[in-house]
C-alpha cells in the first residue's frame, strides 16, 4: 500500500483530493443528460445517459463494461474490474442512472440540468439521486487504485446501474435471472440511500417494503336518496370508514391477524444509535411531513423507529359519494380506499396481503360486497445484519472517513436491496454518503460535495479493507 | 245537504265522477308548462304556471285570488274561499307548482310535458308532484259544493302553492312573514306527500327533519411520502374513518352527545299500523334504495321505522388523499367528509349541529386541525299529533274514500311543514293521494288517475267534515 506522505493515515483522501475536480467537471456533464425515465420523450437521454456512464468506466480503465439495452428495460450499465488476487471477494455495487421528473420546473432556483455549483452545493436532477452517488463511485476506484499503487481493485468490483429505479424497477427480477452470471457476486453493495445528517453520518441498514391495495365497497347499484332509505340501509362510505378505524388499534397497532408475527425488530445497539442521533420533531416534521403538527404513531416506539423499522397501515386515498361543492343527500352506492403497507423484516408481502383479504372480509357488513384489487406484488422490507463483517467493515471505511462517531440508520421508503438479495443469494450492505435533505424528487436537488467527497474516501477505503475484514 | 240519489253514501264520489273529465284535461294542460324552478331559462314558465293556476281557480269561483309574484321567491299562487259560516275554521292547504328537471330525457318512455295517459295513469313532470295534488284540491273543491249544494265552501278554504319547493324552498318564511294576514288560518293542510301504496292507502303523518354538514380535517401543509413519514405523523383520512366510525354504536345509534334527548317516539298506535302494512324486503329495496342488498340499520326498529321515525347520521360523501388511478403512497395532508342527519321531532336542527361540533371536537386527533362547515340551517322534523280531530277527520274522510282499511305512515324524506307549523302557529296535517312509486323527481314521473280521483273525493269530504269535527 502506497501511503500519500503529505497524508500517511489518510491516503485515499489525498486521492480523492487530487481527483475531485475532474469528478466534478465529469459529474456536472452527467447532469446534464436528462435521463428521465418515467417521460417516454426522454428515454432516448435514458440510453444517452447509460452510454455516457459506459464511456466514463471505459476511460477510467474498466476492462469490462457493457450496456443492456434489450429491452424491455430502459438501458442498463455493467462492469467488471477484476481483482488481481483471484481469492479476492467479487463485490457488486447496484444504484441507477434513471432520475426523477422535474416538474414544477418554475420552482427550480438553477436549471434542473446544468449541474450548477453554489459554494458546496452542486444542483441539478440526480446530482443526489443517483447519478452523484455512481460519481462517488468512479471517484473511489480511482482513489482506490491511486492510495494503493494498484493496479486492479483489491476487490473483484462489478457495477450495476440500471435505469429504471425511479420508476419501481419493474424488470429488475427479469434482468438479475438473465444476467445472472454477469451479476454473481459474494457482497451487494446498495448505493441509493442516505447518511442521516451530515453532523450525523450513518451507515443505513436498511429500508422499508411496501405493499399496495385497493379496497371496494358497493352497497346497491345506484346511490339512493338518504330520505328514502337513509338509516335503512347500509352505507358503504360508512363501511369503508369503519374498515379503516379497524386497521389500528388505540396504540397504532396494525390489526391484520399476524401482522406482526415475522417481525424482527431492530437490536439494542441500533435502537440505541437511533436514541442517540439528533433529532428536533419541530425540524423533522418541517423537512419531512410536510407540515404535519405532530409526530403521533405506534405506542413504545420513537418517530425515527416509527418511521425506520416499524410497519404501518397507511391510507393513501379514500373516496365514496358526493364530493363536489355543496351537499346531496343521499346514501352512496359504493367507496373505496386505497391503502399502502410499510413493511419490515421479515414481512413477506403475499402474506400480509392474505391477512388484508381475511381482514377486509372479516370487516364487511351484510348488504356491502367488498373487492380487494392487489397494486402488483409489493416490494420486502430489507435489513443488512449488523454483525455481519461488510456491515462492520462499511462502519469502519465510514468512521476512518467523516472523522466523527459514524452510527446506523435507516430509510423508512422502500427499494430493491431485498430483491437483489432474495436473487442473488448473498448479503446486501447499503453504502451512501447523500443527505435526507437533499431534495431529490424535488425541486432544487443538490448534492453537498465535501460530504460525497468523504463519500467517495470511504468507499475507497472500504474496497481496501473488505479482503481482509471477509476472510 | 244534497245526496247523489243515485250513490246516498257517496255524494262526493258521485260529485268526482261528474268532473273527472275536466279534471283531466285541466291537469294535462297545467303539465305542458314546463315550471322547472332549478333552471333560470324555465322561470317565465313558473311564472306561467301561476299564472295558470290563478286563472283556474278563478275560472272555479274562488274570489280571492293572487300570484305573489314580488321576488326573490318565484311566484306563488294564493286563493282564499271564505265559508258562508263566519264562524267555521279557516283551513290554508299547502302545495307546490314547480316541479323537478327532467333530466336524464332520453329515459322518459312519454315527452315529459305532455301528459301522456296510459290506462289508469298519467304521465308527466309534476303529474304526481305536485301539479297533480293540486288539481286534486281544485276538483275536490267543485266537487264538495257539488256535493253539498252549497254556493260556498264548509270551512274558509286558503290556498298556498308556493313556486321554490323543489329548490328548497328558500323564501318560505318570509313568504310567510310578509303575507301573515292573508295566510291566517287554524289548520294547515299540507299536500306534498304520498300514501304508503295503492293496496294500503295510508294518511302520511310526519316527515324527517334534515342538516347537512361537512369535516374537513388536515394534517400538514401537503402531502407527505409515505416512505418518509408514513407511521410517524397523523394520517387525516385515517382520523376522518375514525370519526364516521365513532358517529355509531354497534348498535347503530347515533353517538353525538345528546342526539336521542329530544326525540318522539312514535305512539303505539303508528308503530301497530306500520307492522300491519304489507311489506317486502327485497321488494322495498329495490324500489327504494338502488339495489342495496339488505336492510340494515338502528337495532329494535323496522326498515320502514328507521326510515320514517327514527333519527340517522349517513356519510353522503367522504374524500381525502389521492384518487385517481394506482397508487400514490402518500399520507394525505386533509381529508373530508359530508355528513346529514335526518331528524325527527322534536329534535332541533341547531342543537344538533352544536352536538356535532362538541363531537367532532372530541374525535379530533392530535396533529390534526377540524373545521366543520355547516349547510344552510336546516329543516326541522314534523309530525302530526294523531289524536287532534284534524287527523282523525282525514283519516276519517280517507277511511270512506277508499273502501280499504286507511293505517297511519309517514316519509323520511324533509319538506317545510315544520316551518309553516312554527310562523303559523297552527297545526298541521299531511294530506295525499299520490304513491310512492310515482318516480317523482325521476324519468317517467307519473299518477294513478283513480287514485288520484279518490284523493279528490277525501278532499271533498274533508271539508264538509271538518267544520262538526274540529267544533
Ligand atoms: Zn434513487
Ligand atoms: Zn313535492
Amino acid at each position: 500500500m502506497t501511503a500519500d506522505p503529505a497524508n500517511p493515515e489518510h491516503p485515499e483522501r489525498a486521492a480523492v483530493a487530487a481527483l475531485a475536480d475532474d469528478f466534478l467537471t465529469r459529474l456536472r456533464e452527467w447532469i446534464a443528460i436528462p435521463s428521465i425515465g418515467a417521460d417516454p420523450a426522454h428515454h432516448g437521454d435514458v440510453a444517452g445517459s447509460a452510454h455516457w456512464l459506459a464511456d466514463a468506466l471505459r476511460a477510467d480503465g474498466w476492462p469490462e463494461v457493457a450496456v443492456w439495452d434489450e429491452g424491455p428495460a430502459l438501458p442498463a450499465v455493467h462492469a467488471c474490474w477484476p481483482s488481481a488476487d483471484p481469492a479476492a471477494p467479487t463485490v457488486l455495487v447496484y444504484a441507477h442512472h434513471d432520475v426523477q421528473p422535474v416538474d414544477p420546473l418554475e420552482q427550480w432556483e438553477h436549471p434542473p440540468f446544468e449541474g450548477v455549483v453554489v459554494g458546496e452545493e452542486l444542483f441539478g436532477r440526480g446530482a443526489s439521486d443517483d447519478k452523484g452517488q455512481v460519481a462517488m463511485h468512479l471517484l473511489a476506484v480511482q482513489a482506490h487504485l491511486r492510495a494503493t499503487g494498484a493496479t486492479a481493485p483489491a476487490v473483484t468490483l462489478k457495477l450495476f446501474v440500471e435505469g429504471e429505479e425511479e420508476s419501481g424497477s419493474p424488470h429488475l427480477g427479469e434482468l438479475l435471472d438473465r444476467h445472472a452470471d454477469d451479476l454473481a457476486c459474494d457482497l451487494v453493495v446498495f448505493t441509493d440511500t442516505p447518511m442521516y445528517s451530515r453532523d450525523a453520518p450513518t451507515v443505513n441498514t436498511g429500508q422499508r417494503g411496501v405493499l399496495g391495495a385497493e379496497v371496494f365497497f358497493t352497497g346497491g347499484t345506484s346511490d339512493v336518496h338518504s330520505g328514502r332509505a337513509g338509516g335503512g340501509v347500509p352505507n358503504p362510505a360508512t363501511a369503508i370508514a369503519r374498515l379503516v378505524a379497524a386497521l389500528h388499534d388505540a396504540d397504532g397497532r396494525v390489526l391484520l391477524p399476524g401482522f406482526y408475527a415475522d417481525v424482527v425488530e431492530p437490536t439494542p445497539l441500533e435502537r440505541a444509535d437511533y436514541a442517540a442521533l439528533p433529532f428536533d420533531e419541530a425540524e423533522w416534521l418541517s423537512a419531512n411531513a410536510g407540515g404535519a403538527r405532530a409526530g403521533t404513531g405506534e405506542a413504545g416506539w420513537s418517530t425515527l423507529e416509527r418511521v425506520w423499522v416499524r410497519p404501518t397501515a397507511e391510507v393513501n386515498g379514500i373516496q365514496g359519494g358526493y364530493t363536489g361543492p355543496g351537499l346531496k343527500t343521499i346514501v352512496p352506492a359504493s367507496a373505496s380506499v386505497k391503502l399502502s403497507f410499510r413493511l419490515v423484516p421479515d414481512q413477506q408481502p403475499a402474506k400480509v396481503m392474505a391477512a388484508l383479504r381475511e381482514f377486509v372480509a372479516a370487516n364487511t357488513p351484510e348488504g356491502v360486497e367488498a373487492e380487494v384489487v392487489v397494486r402488483g406484488d409489493g416490494v420486502p422490507a430489507y435489513a443488512a445484519d449488523v454483525t455481519h463483517p461488510a456491515t462492520l467493515a462499511v462502519h469502519e471505511a465510514m468512521s476512518a472517513s467523516f472523522d466523527q462517531p459514524v452510527r446506523y440508520s435507516r430509510t423508512g421508503g422502500s427499494g430493491p436491496a431485498g430483491v437483489l438479495h432474495d436473487r442473488l443469494g448473498v448479503p446486501v450492505v447499503y453504502f451512501g454518503a447523500t443527505l435526507p435533505d437533499d431534495r431529490i424528487h424535488a425541486p432544487n436537488e443538490r448534492v453537498v460535495l465535501p460530504v460525497l467527497l468523504r463519500g467517495a474516501e470511504a468507499a475507497a477505503r472500504l474496497w481496501r479493507l473488505l479482503p481482509e475484514r471477509l476472510s
